[in-house]
């Protein structure tokens, strides 16, 4: 983990700060073309459309929220199926942890966008002991498997690690104690974490090495610069976007005699 | 429902079609700003906090979708909660009509946006007699006992009829059989329910006159010029959003506490 800078900006194409609105909005225009192919293959031919499902991580104040606002914000709404995983519910802890994440797969044409996602069964249960250790450590296996099974299906999947670092951490969530309209995002318990940064960053570690595989690699974005990391998950999405090699799905009608039925209607 | 210009532009500021897009952006950061109060209020007080729900109705190319891209886009995904209401399934043909509805209501917090609505069983269901007369004939009475209950519980009710005429529907339905990237959005089936344009108009005029109660009055979007119509939607959302008169949640635990804890974090 220590070799990742998050303050690094690989393959950002400007200057720097000043440019990064300008550069990420201009990724626009081809996402929203793109998603625009994928929810028309959803909704002509959805028993063998392409899905997108986008998993975000990332530490307390790395920004899931900042990259879902900025990044995906400028994805049509209908396409878009959200999901935020909160701590499971009485329901949710009678079933498998892959049961609510199964739930929530994006549909036919859709980008699924989970807000924290199965990998939190081997971050705070690894380091809060919420299970015993065997149990945890067979879950990266079973991980895999589910996610090939996933990509085996038709949906294709980016997984993005926001990587903060504990000083940028320290900053932004002093940042929230700065007034009214930021309390709400502060959280006494972020503070908690927080005092276990290391056990979660070893946590992190092994998740990215082990869960790193071919159907389902990690995307690991530096995030201590908002706008490089919102920059970058755009860049990601249209580039994963493209990679479906999306065509117009054909008229399931004919053509000509609709024409001639709307002309006379 | 002849008294109502598709083609009229109430209440717009700006000259006209070339102004549009900048009025309706300029709109963006108030609605914006005003959507995170609503969510972070959402998130605090989840029991008391309000919710906005915003209900779109009109014929097939009136523009359902373009409002959502265009108006409802300029929110954060985050706050929205989107449901489009199709033809019901098997499952939710074995409840009442408003099982579902009831079911997708917004949370604490939310902009819920419904494509569609409880609307729909008093539109294709009275055109096409899918239930006896009396069935149909009771639900208005019974749609508006169930938005005052909604409005009751805290749930604010923006309801947009989108008005396009019958001249511009045969217009954008000859455009979208100009092209692959337009054939997907076209249904056979829109030519039929055209034929019945008559019998839907009438249906509409009963619903926008009956269910136009005290906590949840109709407005009636002229749709003709998508311009207009997308700037009206988000002019409409800006009003009801400040109607809410939004504070920022106050801080649930000690700010000067709080701040020497991430001091020493």
């Amino acid at each position: 983990m220590s070799a990742l800078d998050p303050r690094a900006t690989p393959g950002y194409p400007g200057a720097g700060k000043a440019d990064a609105a300008a550069l990420t909005e201009a990724l626009g225009p081809e996402i929203s073309e793109q998603q625009e192919r994928l929810f028309a293959n959803g909704r002509v031919n959805p028993e063998s459309s392409p899905r997108l499902l986008v998993i975000l991580q990332g530490m307390d104040t790395s920004g899931k929220g900042g990259v879902i606002r900025h990044a995906m914000g400028m994805v049509d709404p209908q396409g878009i199926a959200l999901t935020a995983f909160k701590g499971p519910t009485a329901e949710e802890r009678e079933h498998h942890y892959l049961w609510r994440i199964r739930k929530a797969l994006p549909g036919p044409g859709m980008i699924g966008i989970f807000d924290r996602s199965q990998y939190e069964d081997v971050l705070i249960v690894r380091v809060e002991s919420l299970v015993p250790v065997d149990q945890w450590m067979q879950r990266y296996e079973e991980i895999n498997a589910f996610e090939a099974e996933v990509a085996a299906s038709g949906t294709t999947i980016l997984k993005c690690f926001l990587n903060v670092s504990f000083e940028e951490q320290k900053l932004r969530l002093a940042e929230r104690l700065t007034g009214p309209d930021k309390y709400w995002k502060y959280n006494p318990r972020d503070v908690d974490a927080r005092a276990k940064w290391g056990a979660y960053q070893e946590a992190y570690a092994d998740l990215l090495e082990r869960c790193n595989t071919d159907v389902a690699g990690w995307h690991v974005i530096p995030a201590d610069r908002k706008w490089y990391r919102n920059w970058a998950v755009a860049q990601l999405l249209r580039e994963h976007l493209i990679g479906l090699n999306l065509t117009w799905p054909e008229a399931e009608f004919d053509v000509a005699a609709e024409r001639a039925r709307v002309a006379k209607a």
